[in-house]
């Protein structure tokens, strides 16, 4: 099997598996309790948490919280703002974020909050300016992800973060303008310093970096305050109820201190095949085109579209030669409305469902790639031989 | 290790961990994707919601909602319920809920609902009759716990669901009174029928019957709206974002399947052990009390009140002679305040302070009871030694 769906989960490192085995079979005491044992559980968990805090320059190990997913963190942070601000009603975002983002925003607007949802150029990217020109007095929030999970692009998360300081200078603190970054697909695989970037709340998943799914973080800057999504008892200094899944988060904790070790190696090997994936395709597929930034993008993400042609049968045909890939994001992959992403930068409808989300991982190799580049070509023409509107472009062509 | 803190949480079964394992280390593509692999993920999970669906005896596997705990389940239900509906804001619940309960209801509280805490008698139980009278026009929620946490005692579900079903028989089909029960205790350890009880929506968790961490499900009547707490993309048919933890439901799908199997036999086992053991500790150990319902209780739990010493004290003590056990529940096991379910029963402060948790599990044999009977009125004995309560109380028996 190639897998080249790394963006939708990634494989659970066997090393860190093994680090998790300990807290299900002999460490299973709730860290909540007060003996020994549980206090171990407790103290792995803060190790965890250290790594966490590390791996993204946060100055404190307590500002970083634990979540059942990326998905909670996002909705946690975004609702934590509204529900604890009464200076304004309004949010920035933009229109390629991840879906829960843009449901969360949905659901805000419905309760009386204003969103703008900041157009993208064609490579996907908002600016800092346009966030800039987008603050109203009663702008309370801006979200924008750090990394888009579809098209790879990495957004210019340094700059707006400045922005929004320079627009902060002139207001009350208890009136700031608080800016969260979703960075789940970003954390682990490119250098994220929450300071260098000057963003207050940040989301991160484990499962996107070799950890296991079901568990996740939230970075909040200290002195920004937190309420609770999930009411209950002391757990996370009393700002999430439950009892901690111990094992994921010493999971987590250990696949982010590999990932940081081989970031660098990993940056540079992914972007060489990145690239030639990319360099491959465009030259053996006529008709086609990547989407994306083509330099400032994930080192893993290759996304092309193949002009009249449905994404899903490429998948089925990729799946029947043992290519795991995607269209458009898994999360919606059930869906059959053509990605919002690819819309926002400039796609048609038709465009948009004949795209192709290639996402590379630390195990992927020149010779899967080479496979891929072997069967695609094929694939693609079978599909068009069957497409009515390469029928229609065909006969236009001729005449 | 004598682990008597079940209640707290359970020790991952062996042969669940065994189960999980392919879905951690071979089947770890994302449940949304599109092709085979990931449609394995996705039957897996299928599967474990019928599972659970039996094991309540729901009518259909899609009343079951994942999430990541029991605490994510009874915040989703309770806040689902009151963003839901219109024609009211008053909720009924009990003063001896789940500080997950009790946190969800103050903080709803404060945007302007109203709650009603039903007092409980001396054995911790509320009637169906003092909720049939707490019921007002604008209730919407009843929310009463099926066993209670601490102390043991079963609640009159059933009777409950009864008159909250005649009480909706005289209202219109949109002004109904849902019933919630956090049923986290129960699920797994005594038998739970959602249409026996009459209940709209039940929250339970994987660890506290030998599943993993990180893992539990809310069931929902078919007919009864959901609104999401995490916002996202289209998991969990739209109403729970995020990508599942596979391998911790396909273990929570087998381990309800393995409690059920052996729920009969276990009672009977392990009502007998905590029968003998809290006949022994009140024979054995003067001033002592048991808190909750004699008869009507957990087949695990006894919690014992001894006056004149500090929990805390007697929970090292034991801890030192390699004996788990807890004072209160482990989620508030940080705090300093005495439990408010055993103030709810009528102990005074000294008393609640002086209270030991022991819940017994699958694994408790008769020889680690034994063990526990040998050390523990010594460890009480001690602790009188140095309490100013003891000698205040002996000093006054004397004159």
């Amino acid at each position: 099997m190639i897998y080249l769906d790394n963006a939708a989960t990634t494989a659970l490192r066997p090393e860190v598996f093994d680090t998790m085995i300990e807290y299900m079979r002999e460490n299973y005491a709730n860290p909540s309790s007060i003996y020994q044992k549980a206090g171990c559980a407790k103290v792995a968990m803060d190790v965890a948490r250290e790594k966490i805090a590390k791996a993204i320059s946060a100055d404190h190990s307590n500002e970083i919280f634990f979540t059942g997913s990326g998905s909670e963190s996002i909705n946690w942070a975004i609702k934590s703002v509204v529900n604890n601000t009464t200076h304004g009603k309004h949010i920035i975002t933009t229109k390629v974020e991840h879906p829960v983002v843009l449901r969360t925003c949905e659901f805000l607007e419905k309760q009386g909050f204003d969103v703008t949802y900041l157009p993208v150029d064609e490579f996907g990217m908002v600016d800092a300016q346009q966030v800039e020109e987008a603050i109203l007095e009663g702008t309370i929030l801006v979200a924008v992800m750090m990394a888009n999970n579809e098209i790879g692009t990495i957004m210019p998360i340094a700059e707006i973060g400045e922005v929004i300081a320079k627009v902060n200078e002139t207001r009350e603190r208890s009136e700031r303008i608080l800016f969260f970054t979703d960075a789940i697909q970003a954390v682990g695989h490119i250098p994220v310093d929450v300071n260098a970037l000057n963003v207050d709340m940040l989301a991160l998943s484990g499962h996107k970096f070799y950890a296991p799914k079901g568990v996740g973080a939230l970075y909040v800057r200290r002195g920004v305050k937190l309420m609770p999504l999930i009411h209950g008892g002391g757990q996370e200094r009393g700002r999430r109820g439950g009892t901690e899944n111990v094992s994921g988060i010493v999971g987590m904790g250990y696949a982010i201190d590999l990932a940081m070790a081989e970031m660098e190696a990993e940056i540079t090997r992914q972007t060489e095949l990145r690239d030639y994936l990319i360099t491959q395709i465009l030259e053996k597929i006529p008709h086609s085109r990547l989407n994306g930034h083509p330099i400032k993008r994930l080192p893993g993400n290759a996304n092309i579209t193949f002009d009249f042609i449905e994404g899903e049968g490429m998948l089925l045909m990729l799946d029947f030669n043992d290519i795991a890939a995607s269209s458009g994001s898994a999360c919606t992959s059930g869906s059959l409305d053509p990605s919002h992403v690819l819309l926002a930068v400039g796609l048609t409808h038709e465009q948009a469902h004949g795209s192709l989300r290639l996402s590379l991982g630390k195990d992927t190799t020149k010779q899967e790639l080479d496979k891929l580049i072997e069967v695609l070509p094929n694939i693609v023409e079978r599909l068009r031989q069957m497409s009515p509107l390469w029928e229609d472009y065909q006969r236009n062509s001729v005449t």
